[in-house]
C-alpha cells in the first residue's frame, strides 16, 4: 500500500512538473517571439530616428526656460498626439532660467609667447564675473583635498585649476566620470572659502582635443559664488606645462546671468493598462540639455526613444496589463525639478508605479540594464528579471545592480523599481555637454536597439509584474 | 581499519583539493591582475591610434600592387622595428592587381524627369564596359534564383540590378550582410549566363544614403565576364520605383582593368618564446584595402592593433613561454594570397601553430572572440578558454564557437585554433568599402580596447597552452 501511495505520489508530482515545464516553455516561446517582433519592428518601423532629427536639427539645444525647451515640449506632445495613445498631458513645474550671454573668456596672459585664447566654456550656472573680467596667478591643483592643504596662504586672489583627468583606465567612462567630476561640481566653493577668485576646470573627457565641455557647477552657501570656466584638455596640458616653468597669469570674463524662474512642464503619454490600469510602468529621458550643441545623445536620444516604446507597443497592436507611460522629465541638467514633480505625483498619487526606466547614457549599442530600489523585495525582483535573461542575452542585454537615472530618482523613497538603459559607454563623454553632440553623432541602429530593449523589457514587466 | 582508511583518505582527498583551489586562486588572482595590467597599459600607451592616423592620412587607401600598398608594408616594417622585437621580415606573395580607371558612370536616361546621374562605383575586380559604354534596360531582381527563374527570354541583353536589401533586423550586421552579399560576388556570372550585359548592385549596407560600397565581385568560367557596378541604396530605392511605373534604360561605363601581377608580401614581427619558441600564437589583419577611402576599419585598424600587442607585452615586460607573431597579411581584399602563402608556411613548415587571432570585423567596441577548429580537440579547447571567462567578462568579452577571420582560414587545413575579434558590428556596414570609411570614423578607445582584449587572450594561451 505505502508502495503504492508512492508511486501515485511521484506520479502526481512528476506530471505537474511536466505541465508546469511545458507551460514554463510555451510561455518563454511566446516571449521569445514577441521580444523577436519588437526588435523587427523598431529596426525596421521605429521612429526615433526621424524624431531626433527634428528635435535636434529645427529645434536644437533647449536649455530649461529657454524657447526651444517650449518648442521640444510642443515637438513631443505633437509625436505623442500621432500614435493614438489613451491619453497625452503635460504637468507642470516651475524651473530655473539659466543663461551664458556673451561668449565666455579664459586666455593666457603670457609676456613670453604671446597670450592664448583658450577654447572654453562657462560652467552651467556659473556666475558673471565683474564686467572688466579677472587677471590673476593661475595656481594648479589635482583635487578638491589639495585646494584644502594649501589654504588661503597660497589660493587667496588666485584663480584656481583643477586639472585632474579622467581616469582612462576605466572600462565603463561613467565611472571614470564620476571619479572627475567633483571638481566641476563642487571646485569653486571649496576653492571661494579660501578666496579664489575664479575656477579653471579640465573638460571632463579622456580624449586630447579643443572641445570644452560645459556641465553644472554646484554653489553651497559657504563661500562666495565665483565665476567656473571649463577650459578644453589641450588647453589645460598647456596651461599646466607652462605652470611648471614659471607663475602665470589667466584672464577670464563671463557673462552669465540667472534670469527669472519659468512654468515649464514634463510631457506625458500613456497607453491604458487593460487589467491594472492604476498599476504604472515609467520610461523616459530627459527633454532639456545644455546650451550648447544639439543635445543629441544627451539626452534627446532618450527621450525620443521613450515616445518610440510607446510607438512599437501600438503598432505591435499589444495591449498591455499595466498602464505604460513615457514621461519626458524638464530640467534634468540644472534642477531636475520635472524629476521631482513626478517623484511628488508619485508619493501622493493613488497608483502603483512598479518600475521606471530612464534612458540617459547615449543613444549607443545597449549592453542591458542597471537596477536599484530600497524596496525590501528588490533582490527577489532582480532575480525574477535575471531569469529573463535567456530572453534578452540574445540581444547581447544583460540585467545587473547598479544605479538607475537622475529623473527617475525622486521615485526611490516611493519603493519604486528603478532602471537605468545601458548602452555602450565608449564615445559618450567625447560628445558630453559640447557643441559636437549633434544629430551626426547618433547611429540610427544603435538608437533603435536601445527603443527595442527598453520595450522588451516593458513587455516582460507588464506581462509577469514584479513580485 | 576500514574507517580509518577512509578518515585518511578524506583527509588526501579534501587537502589536494583546498592546495589545488588555493593555486587556482593564486593563479586566477595573478592572471586578473596581469589583465588588468594589460588595459590599462593599451589604454595609456597604446600606439596603435596614432600609427592608425599615419597609414590612413599619409598613405591612405592600398589596394594590392598599388604604390600605397607598398608603403603600407614599409611603414609596419618600421614601426614594428621600433618595438625591439626578437625579428621583422616580410614574406613574399604574388598578388593581383586591379585598377578601376576612370570614374564609374551609371546614369538612368529618363526623358520624363532627364538623366539622373547614380552614385556609383565599379565593383573591386569588374571588367571594363566597351569605351561608348553599354546602354540597356533594366530588369530588377530581388536573388540569384530570381535570375534563374527568369532565364534568357527576360534577361537577355539587360542589365541586370540585383536589389535586395541587408536584413536590418539581423541583431549582427555581418549576418545581414552574409545574406545578401551573394548577389555582389555571384550575381554577375549568374545573370551573365542569361545573356545579361551588365550588373547593377544595391549597396551592402543598412543605411538608406548617397554612398556607395565597392567590394569584390567574383566570374566564375561559365559565362562571359560583365561589367558590375555598386550603387548606392537611395538610388537603387530611385531606379526600383521608375522600374515599378515603365521599362528604364540605364546608361552603364566602367574602365577598370587587371595589371600585372606584382610582387608583394606580409609583413611579420614577432617575440620569441623562452620555453617554447617552436609554438606560434599569430595576431593579424590585412594590410591591402580597397581603393576607395582610406581603409581605416577594414582593416587598418586590426592591423595597427595586431604590431600594438606586441607592444604592449614587450612595454609590460612580459616574457612569453611561447612566440607571439603579428602577421599582416597582403590581399584579403581580392585573392587572400598572402593568407594563402602563410598557410603554406604553415602547412609545409617546423613550427607548430597553436592559435591564430584576426582582428578583421572595425576597431569598434570589442565584444568578444568567436572560434572555430577542425582539430578533434576543439570542443575540449572552446571549454578550456571558456573556463577564463571570469577573467575576461569584466571588460565585456565573451567566447564563442563561430567564425574567425579570411586571412587565418588558410590555416585552417593545418588544425589550428582559428579566433576571430568580435567588436560590436552596428556601424561597420554604413562605411564598409566606402569612401567615408576614414580615421574620423575610429573612436581611440575602441581601437585600444581591441588591443587589449587580444593581447588578454594571447596572454592566457601563451600562459596555459592548448589541451
Amino acid at each position: 500500500m505505502k508502495k503504492i501511495i508512492s508511486v501515485f505520489l511521484i506520479f502526481c508530482f512528476s506530471s505537474t512538473l511536466f505541465i508546469s515545464n511545458a507551460q514554463e516553455n510555451g510561455m518563454r516561446n511566446e516571449d521569445a517571439w514577441m521580444i523577436r517582433k519588437i526588435f523587427d519592428k523598431s529596426l525596421t518601423e521605429g521612429q526615433c530616428y526621424p524624431w531626433l532629427h527634428f528635435l535636434t536639427k529645427k529645434i536644437g539645444n533647449r536649455i530649461s526656460g529657454s524657447p526651444q525647451s517650449y518648442a521640444a515640449i510642443e515637438f513631443s506632445r505633437q509625436m505623442m498626439d500621432t500614435l493614438g495613445l489613451d491619453s497625452v498631458w503635460l504637468m507642470p513645474c516651475i524651473v530655473p532660467h539659466w543663461s551664458r550671454g556673451n561668449k565666455s573668456i579664459a586666455k593666457i596672459i603670457d609676456s613670453r609667447i604671446g597670450d592664448i585664447e583658450m577654447k572654453c566654456l562657462a560652467l552651467g550656472g556659473s556666475v558673471a564675473t565683474p564686467d572688466e573680467g579677472i587677471l590673476a596667478n593661475v595656481v594648479e591643483v589635482k583635487s578638491l583635498d589639495e585646494v584644502e592643504k594649501l589654504g588661503k596662504t597660497n589660493i587667496n586672489g588666485k584663480i584656481v585649476f583643477f586639472n585632474r583627468p579622467m581616469d582612462p583606465t576605466k572600462i565603463n567612462t561613467f565611472a571614470a566620470y564620476g571619479g572627475a567630476v567633483d571638481q566641476r561640481g563642487s571646485g569653486a566653493s571649496v576653492a571661494a572659502k579660501y578666496g579664489a577668485v575664479a575656477v579653471l576646470v579640465r573638460s571632463m573627457t579622456t580624449r586630447l582635443d579643443d572641445i570644452p565641455h560645459s556641465g553644472g557647477v554646484n554653489y553651497n552657501d559657504e563661500a562666495p559664488k565665483i565665476a567656473a570656466i571649463a577650459i578644453s584638455t589641450n588647453d589645460a596640458e598647456r596651461l599646466s606645462a607652462l605652470l611648471k616653468t614659471e607663475p602665470t597669469k589667466v584672464y577670464v570674463k563671463t557673462d552669465c546671468k540667472w534670469l527669472k524662474e519659468k512654468n515649464s512642464f514634463n510631457v506625458i503619454g500613456e497607453i491604458k493598462g487593460k487589467e491594472f490600469p492604476n498599476e504604472v510602468i515609467v520610461v523616459g529621458g530627459h527633454l532639456d540639455s545644455w546650451d550648447v550643441g544639439e543635445g543629441a545623445h544627451d539626452d534627446g536620444a532618450g527621450c525620443m526613444q521613450s515616445i518610440d516604446v510607446l510607438n512599437i507597443i501600438k503598432k505591435l497592436g499589444y495591449q498591455p496589463k499595466r498602464t505604460i507611460r513615457c514621461v519626458l522629465f524638464m530640467n534634468e541638467e540644472n534642477g531636475l525639478r520635472g524629476g521631482k514633480a513626478y517623484g511628488e505625483y508619485v508619493k501622493n498619487g493613488k497608483e502603483k508605479h512598479l518600475a521606471a526606466i530612464e534612458s540617459d547614457a547615449g543613444g549607443f549599442t545597449p549592453n542591458g540594464f542597471e537596477c536599484e530600489s530600497i524596496s525590501e523585495s528588490f533582490n527577489q525582483q532582480l532575480k525574477q528579471m535575471q531569469e529573463w535573461l535567456p530572453l534578452l542575452e540574445p540581444y547581447g542585454l544583460s540585467i545587473k545592480r547598479g544605479g538607475s537615472g537622475a529623473d527617475i530618482s525622486p521615485m526611490r523613497p516611493s519603493k519604486v523599481l528603478l532602471i537605468g538603459l545601458r548602452p555602450d559607454s565608449q564615445r559618450y563623454f567625447d560628445l558630453h555637454h559640447t557643441e559636437i553632440d549633434t544629430f551626426e553623432m547618433v547611429n540610427k541602429r544603435e538608437l533603435e536597439l536601445g527603443t527595442a530593449s527598453m520595450t522588451s523589457l516593458i513587455y516582460l514587466l507588464d506581462k509577469y509584474g514584479l513580485k
